[in-house]
C-alpha cells in the first residue's frame, strides 16, 4: 500500500515524505540500468516516444515487423503496445511481441489509442488484454470505458467530454477498478486529475496542465516512459506507473510555465516537455509529485 | 464573390475591411467546433499535422487500415488524404474514407504529393480526382498541373521550376481554374504567391514566406489545416481555404521575423510555426492576410 | 589520400589548411545542386532526415513503395537505404531502388540500423551489402560487426558497449576497413570518435557531442545527410562522406553548446542541431572540422 495518512475525503494527501522519496528513486533506477523498451507504436509520435525514453534515460527500439517482434521483445526490458495507427500487420506483431515479453516476465504495456471509436480498434485492444498478462494499461477514461463494455464513444483519440463528466472523478475510479480486477493489469487513466489502480490501490495525480492535450503524443510518450520505469522495476508495476505519471506530469507542469514565460505557443511547449523530462532529478521529482490516495 | 475593388492591374487589393474580417472570423468557428479531422497521411510529417491541427484548433485522428477507414471518417468532420508516402494498402484506404466522408456530405481534402513524379503517383492522384467529390486540392503547381495533364516533370516532391517560370502566374491560375472546373474542387496551388480558384472566382495570397520550404510539412500542414477550416464551415470551403493559405502563410512570417530576430535556424523555424499557429488569434489573422482578387 | 602529415603515433593532425577546404567546399556543391536524396527509412526519424536535408541544402523524399520504388529512385541524385522499422513489402523496396540507383551510377548508402539485434536486421542488411553495388555503409560499430560476421550483439538500436571497448579504436577501424574490402564501399563507423576509411585510406573524425546519442535520429540524419553530399559529388564518395560525419559532428557540438548555454535539454538540442546544419557554411566546416589520418 501506498501512502499511510488516514482517511478524511475523496482524496487525502500522502505523507509525502518517504513514499515520494521511494517512487522518485525509480527514476535513478531507469538511469542506471538504461531499460531497452521496444515499441510497437504508431507513426505519428514515434519520434516523440523515441525522445521521451532517451531523456527519461531509456533505451528504445521501434520494430514491428512479425518476423522480428518476438526477436526484438526477447532482448528488452519492457514492451510497449500502442496501436494508434494499427493495421493487420502490426496487429500480428504486436501480440507476437507481447506474449514473448510477457513469457519471459517482461513487462507489457498497452496504450488503446482510440479504443471506442472503431470496431477494429475497440476488438484489438480488447484481445490484446485478453490474450496478454499486461502489467499496466494506460489510457483516456473513453477508451477505459471501450476496454470494459467493448463499445464506447470516443472522439477519434480524444476522450467524449460526457465520459468526463457522467459521474466525475469516482466514476472514472470505479471503470478503472473494474478493468484492473478483470485483467490483473494496473490501470492509469489520465485527464486532468489521473487515476491509477492495481483493483485494490488508488492513486490520484494532480501533476499535469491542460497545455498537454494541445500537443500530441503526450499520451503515447506517457505510456512510453511508462514502459521504462516498468522496465527499470519489473516487480513493482505499480511505483512504476506512478513514478511515470508524476514525472511527466511534472515535465508538463514545468514545460508549461516556461513556454508562458515566453509568451511562446504549443511548439515550443513540446520541445519544453523534452528538455524537462531530461533534465529532471530524482529530487525534483520527489518535491513535485502530487500523489494522493484516492478513496 | 470575395472583394469587391474594382479591375486594375493583374491583381488588385480587396476591400481588406469586411471580407477579411469575415474569413478570419472562421477561426473562430474552428476554435468554436473542434472539428475531428481524419487524415490518411505520410510518416514523414504526419508528427507535424498533428500538432498543426491542434494548434489552430482542431482535433487530429490519423488512421490509414481498410477495416476501419470509413468508420473514422464517418466519425471526422474533415477528412485530408495526402499520398505523401502512399502504398497499396493505404491508398484503398484513402477511397474508403474519401467516399464515406463525402456520401456524408463532409469536405474532403487531397494533397497530391509528387503527384508527376511516379506513375504511381500520378495515377493514384488522378483517380481520386476521379471517384471522389473533393472539395479541396491542395499543392504545387507541378502536382496541379500533373493532375491536370496525367504526366508531369514534378521533381520527388517539389515544384520543377520550369513549371513555375513558364507562364508566370497567370499560367498557374489558368491551370488551377481548368483543374477546378474539371474536378467540381477548389484548388489552391502554393507557391511564392498562393491562386487559390473555384474555376469562377480567383484569389492570389501573398502570405508566408520563404523559410518554409525549407522544412518539411509547410505543405502537408496546410492541407492538414485546410481540412480543419473546411471541418468547421462545410459550407464555405473556398472561403475555408482562404483562410488557411492565410493563416498558415501568415504564421510562417510571424515565425521567420522571430527566426531572423534570434539569428536561429530552419530547427527553431519549424517550432515557431506552430507556436504562431496556435497563438494567432481572429484580430491577427484578419490584420495580417495578404489576399486579392486575381483577374 | 587525404592529409600528407608525417605518421607519429596511432593518430595524427592533417594539414589541415588545403585538404580541410576542399572537403569544406563540398558543402558549395551541395546547395548548388540541391541534390534530390530518395530515403528509403524508418518512420522514427524520417521527419528528422527530411529536415537535416533540407538544412544542408539537399531536397528530400521518402517513397518506400515496390510500384514506384526504382521510378523514384530514377529521378534521385542519390538513394540512402535504412531499416530502423523495416518490413517485408519495404525491403523489396530498398532492394528495387537501390539496384536502380546503383545501375544509372548513383550512390547508394545504407545504414543497417539494428543490425545484429534480430535476424531478420542482420540477414537483410548482408543481403543489402552483397546484392547491391553501396557507396557507403554508415553504422555504430555493433552493426558493422553484425555485417562483417553475419551475427552480433546489438542492444536494440544501440551498439554494445562490449563492441567499442573489445580492442580500441584500432579494433573499430580493422572491421570498418575488411568491411570495406569486402563490400567495395567507404565505411563509417559512428562512436565517441568516427572512423571512416575505402579499405585503403583510414581517417578519424573526432568531431561530435555525446548530447548526439541522446536523441534519436542523429545517425540517420548523419546517414541522409552523406546522401546529400554524395549525390552533389558522385564521383569523390570517400572526401563526401568525411565531410558529412564533420558536418554533423559540428553542428552537434554547437548545438550542445548553446543547450548548455542556455541549461537546456534534449528537446532543445534536437532542433538546435538542425538549426545548426542550415546555418552552416563552408569556412565553419573548414574551421571546425576535426579530421585525421588513422593509421
Amino acid at each position: 500500500m501506498i501512502g499511510s495518512s488516514p482517511s478524511g475525503g475523496e482524496t487525502k494527501s500522502m505523507s509525502m515524505g518517504q513514499k515520494s522519496v521511494e517512487i522518485a528513486h525509480l527514476l535513478w533506477d531507469v538511469r542506471e540500468k538504461r531499460p531497452l523498451v521496444h515499441n510497437l507504436t504508431n507513426y505519428v509520435t514515434a519520434n516523440d516516444c523515441a525522445n521521451a525514453l532517451l531523456a527519461v534515460g531509456a533505451s528504445p527500439v521501434m520494430a514491428d515487423e512479425l518476423d522480428e517482434a518476438s526477436d526484438i521483445a526477447a532482448l528488452a526490458d519492457a514492451v510497449v503496445i500502442n496501436i494508434g495507427t494499427l493495421n493487420a500487420r502490426t496487429v500480428l506483431s504486436m501480440f507476437a511481441a507481447g506474449k514473448k515479453a510477457a513469457s519471459l516476465g517482461r513487462p507489457v504495456i498497452l496504450d488503446p489509442v482510440g479504443a471506442g471509436a472503431s470496431r477494429l480498434r475497440t476488438g484489438t485492444a480488447v484481445r490484446l488484454t485478453r490474450e496478454i498478462p499486461l502489467a499496466v494499461i494506460r489510457g483516456n477514461v473513453s477508451e477505459i470505458k471501450a476496454l470494459l463494455g467493448g463499445v464506447g464513444t470516443t472522439r477519434g483519440v480524444d476522450a467524449d467530454e460526457r465520459d468526463l463528466s457522467a459521474d466525475g472523478l469516482g466514476g472514472v475510479a470505479a471503470a478503472a477498478r473494474a478493468l484492473a480486477l478483470r485483467t490483473g493489469a494496473v490501470v492509469a487513466v489520465t485527464g486532468s486529475t489521473d487515476i491509477l489502480t492495481d483493483g485494490s490501490r488508488t492513486l490520484a495525480v494532480r501533476n499535469g496542465h491542460p497545455f498537454m492535450s494541445r500537443i500530441t503524443g503526450s499520451g503515447c510518450m506517457l505510456s512510453a516512459v511508462t514502459g521504462a520505469f516498468c522496465g527499470a522495476a519489473p516487480g513493482r508495476v505499480f511505483e512504476a506507473a506512478a513514478a511515470a505519471l508524476c514525472m511527466m506530469g511534472l515535465a508538463g507542469e514545468q514545460a508549461a510555465e516556461r513556454t508562458a514565460g515566453e509568451n511562446a505557443g504549443t511548439g515550443s511547449f513540446r520541445t519544453y516537455l523534452i528538455d524537462s523530462l531530461s533534465l529532471m532529478d530524482e529530487a525534483a521529482l520527489a518535491g513535485g509529485m502530487k500523489l494522493e490516495r484516492f478513496a
